[in-house]
């Protein structure tokens, strides 16, 4: 392999300093214009690349931000990860990506994550551990939780910060819904039992429902996989079933439509009412026409970037970021009369 | 912050040379179990972490493996992004994620690839262009092709290696398939003009129609776009319309069903037959059950990571590794008689 140019190289023929050569390439550093014309003309003659890896241990950033995702069959989180990387990409930054077991706590990427001198860690549908927290905090790396959130205790709550949308309103908002279009018996169809995302919209459709003096009729855990929902399902109906479901996300709901119709004969929205959530694009796709809670990736996005900026550049206090959910209104729940 | 423990910290606390402590955290390099024991204790004692990036500078191996893609809505590629991430982490491996545009060559983010001295790329559903093969051959950073292969002229194809699926096979069984169930008039819904899926695909359609007889009877362009998969549908069926249809990819497949069932109101397969390509989880929904030709996407990751090791580890001659394809057959195709 040929010997690389050098800044020294580039400083040279461009008759320049080296430290001229540097500021030319560190983003936000001063350097006259008619100087990073010559180091630039000097670089694209010589073929020199500055080196980033070497830079990051002068500026202690490597520019990077890795994303912990454990749970991609989820179409919510494709989306997540390419609009994340698309706009960290505007900002300079990339994403590095590390997958989580589901359901495990993600300590045990977190020594290869910290070997890469990541400038941040985005937790997307892993678990973010007490430990992990902690452990992140000591090296003063900041850990953004992406639309899930831990049950921290004391200084590990302190020591991220998170983007969710309003889960629970959006469980209001489908009760409300449901009720109001004359349903009485609800079925409720659980995530995976421990993460905020179904805890919280359980917890606000519940809450709904009793303020206008309804209770859940029925319950099952899909743990948010295609198949166990199914099942779950099949339970669910076998006897005295609930004449309108709610699924905690989309892709479970989708899963419900398929066994409702095609196994047990069902007309949606004629003898059941379903709701998801999420508003994944295949919930608009024609054949499934989904009523659901959209959750706004763009701003979630939007604001999981900025609270990184924030983190990554003062030090500022961890932040719980909540975005507002919207009630998309398809066709698996009947039109108001 | 504190200073972080370094290498010499936990060569005096361990009571071994620094040259030990850097083996033991190099993956491959030769240590003892004693020493290697000692080494990990103090290393955990002191907080030590080895430095991937300080490492990599030495050995000129980040253990980054650069990912373009440009092309997500296809959940095809979500798939090979996580299968991917996942396979290449087992070998100590983490995937850097660009986002290009698409029908763009990838060339603008070439010069932020090589700023991470990444050991590899992977590009998928996205062009490589003759300047950035070259430039990457000249660094001497493997690339490798994933499900696409650009028309590559003289030095430069010989400077990529490339994974596809036998997408001419494919499009063979598909003709047959058609022509065997008594299907007479054909359509083609074609994804980008200048992808090779979209060309090798049709390719192999034309040329079985053609070895028994028939001819294509009509064709349209969706550019593995769903709106424009859907706007091509409406505009081939309005006159003289085919009786059984191939879509170069499942996306557009389920696009053309929505249309033809919803808009239309025909029947499938009763009145129309459609066929699709990649069998991406959704092709096997309750609502689409569509019949395709799958791409196994764990054979092509497999045959992806082999590649790369080949080139990273040695000078070998880049290489064209073709997988197999396997017709699905679901409900979107009547049954032999």
């Amino acid at each position: 392999m040929r010997t690389a140019p050098r800044a020294q190289d580039v400083a040279d023929l461009a008759e320049v300093s080296q430290s001229a050569v540097s500021r030319t390439f560190t983003p936000g550093a001063s350097v006259s214009e008619e100087t990073r014309r010559k180091v630039l003309a000097a670089a694209q003659r010589l073929g020199y690349r500055p080196n980033a890896l070497a830079r990051s241990l002068i500026t202690r950033r490597s520019r990077i931000v890795a994303l912990v995702m454990s749970y991609l069959e989820n179409q919510f989180y494709p989306l997540v990860m390419e609009r994340l990387s698309q706009r960290l990409q505007r900002e300079g930054y990339h994403v590095l990506m590390f997958i989580a077991e589901v359901g495990e706590a993600a300590d045990g990427v977190l020594a290869e994550i910290l070997e890469y001198q990541v400038d941040g860690i985005v937790m997307a549908s892993a678990m973010l551990s007490p430990t992990l927290a902690r452990s992140c905090a000591e090296v003063g790396v900041p850990v953004l939780q992406f639309n899930r959130v831990s049950a921290l205790g004391g200084l590990a709550r302190h020591a991220s910060s998170s983007v969710t949308s309003d889960n629970y309103a959006g469980g209001q908002a489908v009760a409300r819904l449901l009720a109001g279009r004359g349903h009485r018996r609800f079925g409720f169809l659980a995530g995976l039992e421990d993460s905020s995302t179904s805890l919280e919209r359980e917890r606000g459709f519940r809450d709904a429902l009793e303020a206008e003096g309804h209770a859940l009729h029925a319950r099952a855990v899909g743990h948010y996989d295609f198949e166990r929902a199914k099942q779950a399902v099949r339970a669910m109906f076998a006897q005295d079933p609930p004449d309108a479901l709610f699924a905690a996300n989309d892709h479970m709901a989708i899963a419900s439509l398929d066994v409702l119709r095609q196994e047990l004969g069902l007309r949606v929205p004629r003898d059941i009412a379903v709701v998801g959530f999420d508003d994944v694009p295949q919930a608009a796709w024609g054949a499934y026409d989904l009523t659901t809670v959209r959750q706004g990736v763009d701003p979630m996005v939007e604001a999981t970037v900025t609270l990184l900026r924030e983190q990554m550049h003062a030090e500022l206090r961890p932040r719980d970021v909540v975005v507002p959910v919207e009630l998309v209104e398809r066709g698996t729940v009947r039109p108001a009369t």
